[in-house]
């Protein structure tokens, strides 16, 4: 039987996001992911710190925009937290959020080489790929997004219309106004820096992006069909979860 | 038992390059494969709208080429399928096409660096890989074939000859007088393009690429052997089918 | 209960030869891999044409260095078994060879970059990576060696003391004084050739090869363990084929 | 039952060491992993000579620092053990050692590319990637650390304070305060090498590197929480185990 309430549907496909984004190498042991919590707004759900692959329904815990679990079972949280408390805080728009080490895009982060759009599924690139350099904040710091301050400049580096942004030595955080949407570009986010570095290679002065209109125009149509690649990767990490359960117990 | 016609025979030799070409990564949950009917020509056979991986025999709907759905049954079709009518129309040795988002040809459909044939495998390639800009006919587009106009335009820049086409900034669309064909060539553009670029980071001037000559001689006798990894493949997503249907009975 | 004779472990060993290449991804769905006939060093043994990740011990034939099959039984052979044949007549030190499209070698063949030793496990290609240009001996031809004479030109290519002979457009051919020397040395070549070409990308003018001397020293040892990398592949195969006997019977 | 004393522990982790790093890549047919003896910290435990994926808790052996095998049982040991002694003599901080082929590294030590810290979960790279060269010792080497001389060689190299040495046309050494932390690093190493090659596609002259301060900084939150990923791939490896081993009963 489906769960039955907007709530149940949002822990399932959380739980699901997460083991979707780790199947798909976009997520290794670390990184998190968060959605706007359907019963309040001002709350999301995440899972307690633990490997993206592991979390279960029964991990997930309800944050409050400061990043507080609401009620507080004693669990350790994600360190990097504040990422998702502070962008919720400043984009309405945004109901789910994914943090990774995503491995192609780090090399983006870390030079001067922009992550622009080369592929018509990541066309929400052309809305802004700033990259988050935490020097400028603090010195010989852990590079980790490991307070509110950060957070809040995490955010407005993200600005009002991007969908990712880059984090220096790091990794990168992709946005969207529902799950499936931000899984679905937390994925081709990878695959766009896969081909734009293979593009780079071809005719480094030559490649041609995606242009404003372009990219206004498909993420429309990207958005209106995230749910087909969502629908096959949930089919196959369910698989891969009730294998797990059966192997577990034998 | 086999399949006993020629249409159950097409219809189950569908599904598998379905399957096929998703196992081997040259499509992912977007992309379409179809047929030429075999019982008549001025239909072709594809299915619903579905991720490739997913596609069954029941999902398989008959199009005309002006690309309806003969028998509509309120399925919904593929946003793209005008690739396929077009194509048929001005085609006649054309009987299957697939159309991926092949993840290495992406970069070349999108810089000045032509595709060019480097595998014996891939010889196809030496009868054009022309780049479809679909800025020439639309600003601003979602860059999706989505019109019988842009069908049309489409299948003009494949042209009378060439085997491939690449649509900028989206993939590309591999033909065949066979499914097995168009399979084959499907993956081996996929190779030959990882091939390509790698042989331009050791010499970028001094590829040696298949001549025409070499190109004519070489596609007969891989046409002739496309049956080999056909079967391979086919018995390896059998296993996966097979494997999926016990799993999600129990 | 294992084989008995040396005929029966040869068999055994280029079954599980064929498996572990494809497995490894050397091999596609096309390649061959030989041994010298145990029982008559003018025969060699080599499977019908076949993919090589579906060879089983039945499918192996005896073939005369003239590359007939000895017991005719009418199946289709390889349509490049000269390579074997005109190889062994004039290496007597050579009783395995493998004929591979690994896919990372290609480039080296096509390019005037020479592949070289930068990993010690590839030690042997310091005895020389000559290329063989099919087009000094046919023009426009299909590439591939389906005659005797071009068997004998590609062996005079080879030498006295190279290890792996380079084909342009289209492979590489390996050899050894065993299978699981040949088998060892045709997965270290595409490793290598991955390393190198990564090596080249760093520093085009400062990668250090392996030298003659270390060449000399190192392919010793590695022929002494090469028998290590087989048991694990080995154990991997063979519990692929026992999965896929149980899944085919089902 | 989990194991109860912390030499029961030990072997019980090294196994999944082991594990651990051949299912991700880092580790292939050859290459070894010791802990110091928790027992006896002028001793090492490691595994008999063979393949990383097959090492059982049986296989382990206790080694002095001499790297001789305490309770001689005839096993043949890791021609390269001469590695563990010297680093473990050398360096009173370390309790776990990696020796890897791991691929991306070896194109590090073959050039003069430095191996820099662009991930902050390769934090450690800060302290040091000095690169061996076996020439300046022996001509004509085999390039292996075949005695007690080269592996205090390898010793100095790696210093005081480096966690990892390269070794030209060879492979890499990392160094641990646990073997959790050790496992960690190995595998990080590997994917800093392929980002860090990847930002020099980028912008050769423009990578921005973690600087010294942020190393110290982050190799301290990364050793906290290197569990996270270890149980993981421990979680994986277990079930690889547990599957071989019914297979191979059946």
């Amino acid at each position: 039987m489906p769960p039955q309430t907007p709530y149940e549907t949002a822990i399932s496909d959380l739980v699901v996001a997460n083991r979707i984004l780790a199947a798909e190498g976009v997520l290794d042991g670390f990184g998190h992911v968060s959605m706007r919590d359907p019963r309040d707004g001002a709350c999301y759900l995440m899972s307690r710190s633990l490997a993206p692959a592991l979390v279960t329904a029964a991990d997930i815990l309800q944050h409050d925009l400061d990043n507080h679990a609401v009620h507080d079972q004693g669990h350790s949280l994600y360190y990097e937290r504040w990422i998702h408390g502070e962008i919720y805080k400043a984009r309405g728009d945004v109901n789910a959020i994914v943090h990774s080490h995503s491995p192609t895009v780090v090399p983006f982060a870390s030079t001067k080489a922009p992550l622009r759009p080369i592929l018509h599924n990541a066309s929400f690139l052309g809305f802004g790929t700033p990259v988050f350099e935490i020097r400028n904040f603090i010195p010989n710091s852990d590079l980790m997004i490991s307070t509110a301050a950060l957070g809040k400049a995490l955010a407005d580096a993200l600005g009002p219309t991007a969908e990712v942004v880059l984090l220096r030595g790091h990794g990168n955080v992709v946005v969207g106004p529902s799950i499936r949407v931000a899984v679905f570009r937390a994925y081709y986010t990878e695959i766009n820096a896969r081909q734009q570095l293979n593009a780079m290679i071809l005719g480094p002065n030559d490649v041609v992006y995606m242009n404003a209109g372009e990219c206004e125009t498909t993420d429309k149509i990207m958005q209106a069909v995230a749910g087909r690649p969502w629908d096959l990767w949930k089919r196959k990490v369910r698989r891969e979860m009730r294998r797990a359960e059966i192997e577990d117990k034998s």
